[in-house]
C-alpha cells in the first residue's frame, strides 16, 4: 500500500539525450526513427495524443468521434523502452544551456527537435475568432460540431423566418483543403440528414469564400475546377476573389457584400507556433523558422526544426505544410542527429512530393499525382485508402472504415452529439442581434 | 436563396397534444407507444440525444466514446410524422393553464408526461462535488475520464513519491452498480493498460467506499459477496460500513480514517429533478413525486410522472430506479393516456421485475434473475448481451461490440483521449496542498 513509488530509473549512461517538442506527424516521425537507436528520446507534448489532422474536419462535421483520429502518444512507444513521453507545455527554450523550459520543469537535451506546428491566423483580426472559430485541435472540432448541430436545432424552433434563414446559412472562410472539405460536408448534412430528421428548418445554405482566384490554390488548376464543380453539385455556393473584411456573430462581410449567418468557420490562415521565436533564428512572415538545408537552426547546430514550424525551399519551391512533408522532415532531422552523433555532417533535406488530395463529399474528391489529375469516385477512393493507411492503430482504422461505410450506405452521420452548454450556444447567436 | 423559410405546418386538427418532458428511457417508451396513434406528440429535452445511462461508466473509464451510447432523439422519430422534438430546457409547469414553460417559449398540452429523471445528491454537502464529481451526463463522464487519465500522467512526471501515490490512488464513493462498475474498470486500467504504457507511475490503488454493510444493496446477498470477491481479485480495496464524512481535493475522510487521493468519484446518492416540485403533489425524501397507482399526479389527472422522478410501490415493494422500470412506466402512462382519450379510467401500474445485473470487469459480473444468482463469465456474457440488445441503433451496437472485442482481446481501451484544459486539471489537484 505504501511502497508503490518506484525509484527513478533514468538511465545514467552516456547515451545522447534527444528531446522532441510536439507529437504531430513530424515529431512522431523523428521519434520513430530514433526509437531503436542508441539514444534516449523524450517527447514533450501538451496533449496526451497524436492527432490525425487530415480527418479533423470529419469530427467537426459529426462523421467521426475524436478518439478515432487520436492516439495516445505513449501507447505508440509502449515497446520502445528508451522513449519517454511527458505531458507538459513548453514555454521556452534556453539554447545556451541546452534546456527546454516547460511549465512543470526543465528538460536537458543534447539534441533538440522542435516540431511544435502551427495554429490558425486571423491576419491581425483576432476578434473574429469568437464568431468564426478555426480548426486545429480536437476542442476546435467539437466546438464547430456543436455550433453546426445547434444551428439546425435553433432553426427548427425559430418562428421568425429571417432568423431561421440565418441559422440555416453556413459560411466557410478559406478555400484550401480544409475549407473545401468543411463546405462539402456541411452541404451533405443539409441535403441528406437534416431534411429527414427535422420538420421545418427550411433549406441549408452553404457559402465558401476564397480570397484568391481559385479553390485549392496549392493543387492543379484542373483539380480546382473539378472541386468547384463537385461542390456546386452538392448545392454549396462558392465566392472566389472575395476577401473577408469583417466577421461578427450575425454577419460575414466581403466589402459591400454582407452575408447574414449564425455559423461561420475560419479555414483561411496559418501561423506558426510562437515557440519559433525562442530560437533566435530568422522567421518568415507566417512566423516559421527559416532553417538550414539540413533542417538545423542557424546558430544552433544541435537544434532542428521540422513540420509546419519550419520554412525551407527545396529545388526552388517552398516545401508545403502537409503531413507527408512533415513526416519526411522528421525522419530526416533524426537521421542528421544520428550523423552528428557519429561526427558526420548533416545531409540536405529533399522533399519528395507524393501528390495531393482533397475530398468534397461522398464519392467526390480531387487528386493530383504527378501529372495525373483525378476527380470524382476514383479520387475519393484514393483519398479514403490513403487516409486509412496513414491513420495510426488498427482500432482507429477499423472504426473509421465502419463509420465511413455507415455514412456511405445509410447517408447518416454517427457522431451527432451536442454536449456542453447548449443554451449558451443559442444565445451566442441571439444576443447581439440589432434588427430583431 | 431567400425563399428557404417554410410555412409553419403545425397540424390544426383536433388531435390531442401530448407533451413529454425528457428523452430518457421513460420518455422514449411513452413516445414510442404514442407515435403511431391519433395524437400529436412533442418531446422536450435540454439535450439533443437519448443517453444509454447503463454504459455511461464505460465512457468515464475510456472504453467507449460518448456518441456510441447516445442517439439523437429526433433520429429515433424520423419516420413518426406526428412526433416533434424540441431542444429546450423546461423551467416550470403551469398546471391550471396546461402549459409547459420552457426557456424559449411555452408549450400547451392536453396530456403531459413528466420524465425528467434524477441527478446525483451529495446529501447536503454540495461542496464535495468539485472534488468528487458524479456520473449522470456525458459531460460528467468526460470530466471523470479526463481526471483519471490526467492522474496517471501526473503520477508519471511527479518526482515526490508521496504525491505520486496520491495521484495513483482512486476513491469511488458508493457501492451501488455504478460504484462497483467504476471501481472495477479503474482497477483494470491500472492492472492492464498503465503498466505497459507508463514507466514510473507505481502501482494503481482503487478504494471503493460503501456506507452500508454490503455492495449492491438492491441485489441478492449472494451477488453482493460475489461482487466483493471479484473486485478484490482485480486488486480493488473495498471499505464497507464506512460513511464518508468529508471530501476535498486531496483527501476523502471516513470519520478518523483519511485517504489521500487526487481522484475521487461520487456514485452514492440520487436526487430527483427539481421539476417535481412544480406539480404540487407530495414528494418523497429524494424529491420524487408520489404518483397515483395509474402513474398520474394527485390533483392533476392529465399529468403523469414516470421514470426516476416517480415514487410508487408495487405489491408492497418500491419500484427501483432502473431502466426496465422506467420503460415499463413510460409505456404504461402512454396507454393510460390513450384510455383517458377514450374516456376510460386508468389501469394501475404493475412492475415486472426481469432481474438485475452489475458488471465488475472483463469476464466478471453478477446477475440475479428470479431465484437464480449468476456470477463470473456467464453473468458477464448475460450482461453484455442484454446491454447490446437494449442499446439504440445498429451503428451504436456494432461500435460497442467492436470496442468490447478490442478491449477483451487486446486488454486496451480505445477512448484514452484527454481534452480540455489539461494544466487546470493538474493544478486542481496541486493547488490546495498544505503539506508539500
Amino acid at each position: 500500500m505504501d511502497d508503490s513509488a518506484q525509484p527513478e530509473t533514468r538511465s545514467q549512461s552516456r547515451r545522447p539525450t534527444i528531446v522532441i517538442i510536439g507529437g504531430g506527424f513530424a515529431g512522431l516521425a523523428a521519434a520513430g526513427t530514433l526509437a531503436s537507436k542508441a539514444v534516449d528520446v523524450t517527447i514533450i507534448d501538451r496533449r496526451n495524443h497524436h492527432l490525425f489532422q487530415p480527418l479533423l474536419y470529419q469530427v467537426a462535421t459529426a462523421a467521426l468521434e475524436p478518439s478515432t483520429i487520436a492516439m495516445p502518444i505513449r501507447r505508440l512507444f509502449r515497446k520502445a523502452k528508451h522513449v519517454e513521453v511527458i505531458l507538459d507545455e513548453v514555454v521556452s527554450i534556453d539554447l545556451p544551456r541546452n534546456l527546454v523550459i516547460a511549465r512543470n520543469g526543465e528538460v536537458p537535451y543534447d539534441y533538440l527537435v522542435v516540431a511544435a506546428g502551427a495554429t490558425h491566423s486571423y491576419f491581425g483580426h483576432d476578434q473574429w475568432e469568437e464568431a468564426a472559430p478555426g480548426l486545429k485541435t480536437i476542442e476546435d472540432a467539437v466546438t464547430i460540431r456543436q455550433r453546426v448541430l445547434v444551428a439546425f436545432e435553433a432553426a427548427e424552433r425559430e418562428p421568425d423566418p429571417q432568423i431561421k434563414r440565418e441559422w440555416m446559412t453556413f459560411v466557410v472562410i478559406g478555400g484550401g483543403p480544409t475549407g473545401v472539405e468543411l463546405a462539402g460536408a456541411i452541404a451533405e448534412i443539409g441535403n441528406r440528414v437534416i431534411e429527414r430528421d427535422f420538420r421545418r428548418t427550411g433549406r441549408t445554405r452553404v457559402i465558401l469564400i476564397e480570397a484568391g482566384p481559385r479553390l485549392l490554390p496549392t493543387m492543379s488548376e484542373k483539380s480546382s475546377e473539378n472541386a468547384l464543380r463537385q461542390l456546386k453539385k452538392l448545392g454549396a455556393e462558392v465566392m472566389l476573389g472575395s476577401a473577408v473584411t469583417a466577421v461578427d456573430d450575425n454577419t460575414v462581410s466581403c466589402g459591400a457584400a454582407q452575408i447574414r449567418t449564425r455559423t461561420a468557420i475560419w479555414a483561411a490562415g496559418v501561423a506558426a507556433n510562437p515557440l519559433g521565436r525562442a530560437l533566435g533564428a530568422p522567421l518568415d512572415r507566417a512566423g516559421r523558422v527559416q532553417v538550414n538545408s539540413d533542417l538545423s537552426v542557424p546558430g544552433a547546430r544541435n537544434v532542428f526544426v521540422v513540420g509546419d514550424l519550419a520554412a525551407l525551399s527545396c529545388q526552388g519551391k517552398p516545401v508545403p505544410g502537409v503531413a507527408p512533408a512533415a513526416i519526411q522532415e522528421g525522419r530526416h532531422a533524426a537521421r542528421n542527429i544520428l550523423r552528428a552523433i557519429d561526427s558526420k555532417p548533416g545531409d540536405p533535406f529533399r522533399y519528395f512530393d507524393k501528390g495531393s488530395l482533397a475530398t468534397i463529399g461522398k464519392g467526390a474528391a480531387v487528386a493530383d499525382i504527378g501529372r495525373l489529375h483525378l476527380s470524382g469516385m476514383i479520387a475519393w477512393l484514393a483519398w479514403a485508402g490513403i487516409h486509412i493507411v496513414y491513420l495510426l492503430g488498427g482500432r482507429n482504422r477499423f472504426l473509421t472504415l465502419t463509420e465511413w461505410a455507415w455514412m456511405y450506405f445509410r447517408n447518416d452521420r454517427g457522431a451527432r452529439l451536442i454536449t456542453g452548454d447548449v443554451e449558451a450556444l443559442y444565445e451566442r447567436g441571439t444576443q447581439p442581434h440589432p434588427k430583431h
